[in-house]
């Protein structure tokens, strides 16, 4: 980026200063220069390769270390998430058994509460100890972690974010949040996890450990582990990651994401954490086709999962908002110990919220047949009146005295549910979303499953069961009814449709469930985006004031890049540096009287014809460093950026020579350009900044964050909640 | 782009003249232009939706017409690629049956002979129909297709490529071509078929006739299609059309990609047309897991399929250029027909040549099991020697005669498909190279398999088979290795990974068997990699002359954009219009001087200050327009492209006013910027033209041509290779 052809000699992309061409936290990186950079590094390599065989060797090894260090990503992640697992059952155990309300006599009523304390005292201290723990030593640990990274991977960065001791105890504290019975789950922060792991391995491999882009390609593939590894779908996980949560997902990156992937489920398939030979998280099987009709019900399902994700996102947003500007959010550890109390309370009583939301999603997508002794199986035993159907141990049977029970705790479930996740999502503990969303959904799911049965038992001769639901057939499956409302739940909050699907998809094995899926989603996300554009992770990306610039959203709006760009009609002109005349004191009295990140080089103030950008931070530890080592470099010296020194008067101090910290092919668009275009170019490259001209002149110049607050006026909201550059 | 902005009234975006903005044939889009264009039409819709009831109407049909058509494209590929089945399946009917050489008397040679004949004679009349049906009605009806949908999907434009003659006459000739013998396959060709339906579709609704880049979303899902209707499998499909064909593949594609290609799945599973409740292609199960042991074999069969697709494109390519250099080029029929003369009379002797591809495909995946009749599964009995297995009908057996049989003409299967597949794929007949690639690699791995079966039969007390492989166990499957084969043979000849991992996948529906593919496809690639950059398609669109500018390889000179621009420092200055002070006859003479597609537009020739460019098709229809409708517009009148009309002489005739069809936003860069990201904007933002300066002054213009020109002599290539803009 800085020019560096082969005409040129010194080249200050070889680290000739410490910290030249690096970021600081909480900052946009450049995705053309790094990428830039990296491609010199290869072609360096190349070059060299053809001298010598131990040159020839570090090729290839640099070649293959991509692949290397996806196999140890896989490798980690998935022995990471079978620790995880592991731990989580183990703690587990320290749970009383179930006791239900059902065997009630005077001596069940008394170890009923005792339990009851016991539960309510176990999930207090596994809170504290999760909340303790992130507050004490990583802050970051907390949440899902997924619109960070979302955030990261477009270009920003976190100093700290991706590191050791959030993986550290992200990983000990997930397994608490999870044990402490809160309404959250552990898949959203394994992508987090994952994250942390390939961004630790990343600093083995100078390629990826010095460039910020590479860096993020892996990253990129490691959201795939960690979704391939929740719930043992490796195509679905890269899929998410393409779709979801990658900003620069190139082929290369597909390829390697999917073998990271694929590795991960291979490495944790054969430890084999859930107990079978399958991989996935929820295995199902069914046994009967779906029937056309039935697309009506699962629409259904689609609209109330859109209606509950768009309304989720609301409340959500709106309860986080008062965390942060009242004083609740002064007390993290209390509302979390306030929340588990009263999780731990309310949730207790009812067998489908006490037990773990996993487990309740398994319970629930789970086909009935005759020998299962759950109680959402407890119907009437097959009375044999129908004279045409005997003997089909799956046929669609009349609800029991145990179902009709199941079914009250259920919308009492629901209901629960759909409050409690609104509060626990966001607070100081790590939680993620998939598994809370996918309960609401497969419990309305199942509820809606049920009643669609007993309509089709009743009702076999109506016009709309007549000829494909016969007495005594298996016609109606409730399971594939939860599984649907999971589908379109999880798709109303996150606003995913291939790779739910194909995560669904790999779940069941199976084609044919597809169509089913596939409607719900669609219809989920149609009806949440007409209630407000934003997925819940873009929602907490703009409450935190990140600068993401949403690579899905058209911009719709017919300004122009001069409306946006700085300085305004009415500031003062933009604050540029001359090629030459100028000395390092007035160099450094403009860099200290503006906060802006870079300068323009132009040839002459009157002319305003643009040669280069240069970088703030660049400029300074150039002149820093000039002063400290470099002879006769004093406040007077003239600085330089031309290619060849000026003549100068013999008197003066030497001048002090930086063209090679400009960069001599900054981007620029004109002021007529539509901001359409302009934010297409910034979203496509990556950049950071731009600047604009008008017939060959420099008139401005356009960051980021314009584009962002731009975007945020149209919409009518406050263009200060963009925080970062 | 043309600066259409809210202060300005005349919209030259609104189709005042016709042709104004459109391209000429053989030419390429400018992405940025389209999609800019685009977005004016929705935002203007957008705005009209709050005036009327009837425009907010329009506004959502609008809005749901891109899914509507999706539909469409789903529903008329899935059924035209029933009737394909269907035409195919009634064709083979001519066919004599089976007789093989094995039934040896005078009659049956007799009636050998004469069915040996009717194969040949039938064969030659198929074929001969197929070649003069393509040379008489539709000549892009020839080939697969898909390095001209490449093309095509990067931005160039082919008229009649995608009409409705190709479509009718590629169906038609495609199952003659197929029903003839010759080694082709109609899974290639039917992305052709898919893509040609969708791009009649779009003819139905405005926004996706009037536009290219839409156009080219809606042919980058049919490409999905087209794979998705072949193999059964729609995932496979999608990730086909992002991996291999298509070059601007937004989220939004994604998902109607997706839709698409599960409609057109849907509507083929629908009406069934392999007979089974299966919708893939090649339906397997396989009953064994594979062994640890086993990646060695299957990492032979991805070398083996690297080479063979290594080997293949340059014997194919070499071919390919001496047809287009001699006088074979001359006799296209000719050809043909010797073609397939050749084949009959080779392929019938032998039943696994005279079966078609697919069936061939089908038998060599099948697992054996003791009631196969198949002459593959010729093992003798269990001798029930060993003690310990007994009654396992899986379990390995030795090979019996008809078994070895089978092995011999197998082997010489194998060496006929790999001589005559290299002479087929490029005449002027459909044909796909899917089905050949994967029976060449179905063939050895098959082999492969068989023998290590027998190794392991004969050696299961031997170090590496003790353990996993007791006698009467079924430890090796050779269907197994047969489908490992054919993957790498297809990986060897087109790179494709991921996608055709997942087609495999969704073929077994089993996760187990991804990671022996996934080792033989990434093998497959690396050594087909290391013999050569290019796949075959890549390698037929540089053949062709196109402009395609491969979005996947890395661009690794360092050049500069100023040794790549125009002109270069011995030519001419560049040809400019200043925007005021040039008449109607001076730029009608620079324009006829030249054979530039476009002019920058400068504020003056000695400043060289950049206003914009103007596209010389945009120019002459203009200025025609003018000398015929508007009044006072002779050769000496003044050609203003500013906004504001000069003060003039009152003698003179009225200026010809032309801001309008200036685009007032070129991208320019500057001439030191390094060629790698010049390349990376033009691929990213899908340039056609951009203009470089050099501090401020205009100094020369950089096409996609001239790139491509740059990267053939860099590569050694003949630079005048690169036939189209």
């Amino acid at each position: 980026m800085n020019g560096n052809g082969p005409n040129k000699m010194v080249d200050p992309l070889e680290d000739p200063l410490p910290g030249l061409g690096t970021y600081e936290d909480f900052n946009t990186i450049d995705w053309v220069r790094e990428k830039s950079k990296d491609r010199d590094r290869h072609r360096e390599i190349t070059n060299k390769s053809k001298e010598s065989t131990v040159a020839l060797l570090h090729s290839v090894s640099d070649a293959f270390s991509g692949w290397l260090l996806m196999l140890l990503v896989g490798l980690m992640a998935g022995g990471g998430a079978y620790i995880h697992d592991m731990h989580e059952i183990r703690l587990f155990f320290f749970f009383p058994p179930n006791v239900t309300l059902l065997s009630f006599s005077l001596q069940g009523a008394f170890a009923y509460i005792v339990n009851y304390l016991m539960y309510i005292v176990w999930a207090l201290l596994f809170a504290l100890l999760a909340v303790a723990l992130v507050r004490a030593f990583a802050p970051y640990a907390c949440g899902s972690g997924i619109p960070e990274i979302k955030t990261i991977l477009s270009g920003f960065i976190i100093r700290g974010y991706l590191g050791k001791w959030t993986l550290i105890i992200k990983t000990i504290t997930l397994v608490l949040a999870v044990s402490s019975g809160l309404s959250l789950g552990k898949e959203g922060p394994l992508v987090h996890v994952a994250c942390c792991c390939a961004n630790i391995l990343c600093h083995l491999f100078t390629k990826y450990r010095k460039n910020e882009a590479k860096r993020r390609e892996v990253l990129s593939a490691a959201a795939a582990v960690g979704v391939s590894v929740a719930f043992g779908a490796p195509i679905g996980g890269v899929l998410f990651s393409l779709e979801e949560v990658s900003y620069y997902f190139p082929l290369k990156t597909l390829w390697r994401s999917f073998f990271a992937a694929l590795v991960a489920a291979f490495t944790l398939h054969s430890i084999n954490p859930f107990g079978n030979s399958r991989l996935v998280l929820f295995y199902v099987e069914f046994h009967a086709p779906w029937h056309l009709v039935e697309l009506v019900p699962f629409i259904l399902l689609g609209i109330f999962g859109g209606l509950w994700g768009a309304l989720f996102i609301r409340a959500n947003i709106a309860w986080c908002r008062r965390r942060k500007s009242t004083r609740l959010g002064h007390y993290p550890v209390m509302e979390v110990l306030v929340v588990t109390a009263l999780t731990a309370v309310l949730a207790y009583p009812n067998s489908y919220t006490r037990m773990s939301g996993a487990e309740l999603i398994a319970e629930l997508f789970n086909d009935c047949s005759l020998l299962d002794s759950s109680q959402l199986c407890g119907y009437k035993p097959p009375t044999n009146t129908s004279k045409t159907g005997v003997g089909n141990s799956l046929a669609d049977r009349p609800a029991g005295e145990g179902l009709y029970t199941a079914l009250w705790q259920l919308a009492l479930a629901l209901v629960f549910k759909m409050m409690i996740t609104v509060i626990t999502f966001g607070m100081k503990v790590p939680s993620g979303l998939f598994i809370p969303s996918m309960a609401v959904g497969a419990i309305a799911g199942r509820l809606l499953g049920v009643g669609m049965e007993q309509l089709a038992y009743y009702n076999h001769d109506s016009f709309i069961f007549k000829g494909w639901c016969s007495p005594g057939a298996d016609c109606i499956t409730p399971g594939l009814y939860a599984m649907v409302g999971a589908a379109s739940c999880l798709g109303g909050v996150t606003r995913m449709t291939v790779s739910l699907v194909v995560i669904m998809f790999e779940l069941t094995g199976g084609l044919e469930y597809i169509v089913p899926l596939m409607a719900a989603t669609m219809t989920s996300k149609w009806v949440a985006d007409a209630l407000g554009r934003e997925g819940i992770y873009e929602a907490h990306i703009r409450l935190n004031g990140y600068p993401f610039l949403e690579p899905k959203e058209e911009f719709g709006h017919s300004s122009l890049t001069v409306d946006v760009m700085r300085p305004r009609r009415s500031d003062p002109a933009l604050a540029v540096l001359t090629q030459e005349g100028m000395t390092v004191g007035e160099v450094e009295a403009l860099v200290e009287s503006t906060r802006y990140s870079g300068f323009p080089v132009v040839v002459s103030q009157e002319s305003q014809r643009l040669v280069g950008f240069v970088l703030r931070r660049d400029l300074l530890i150039s002149i820093d460093n000039a002063r400290k080592r470099q002879e006769g470099v004093v406040s007077a010296s003239q600085v330089v950026f031309t290619e060849h020194a000026p003549a100068q008067a013999d008197d003066g101090p030497p001048p002090l020579r930086l063209r090679g910290i400009v960069d001599l092919s900054p981007f620029t668009v004109t002021d007529h350009t539509p901001m359409d275009i302009t934010v297409d170019i910034f979203r496509k490259l990556g950049l950071r900044q731009c600047l604009v001209t008008h017939n060959g002149r420099l008139l401005g110049i356009i960051t980021k964050k314009d584009i962002l607050k731009h975007m945020a006026q149209i919409a009518n909201r406050d263009p200060d909640s963009i925080l970062f550059n």
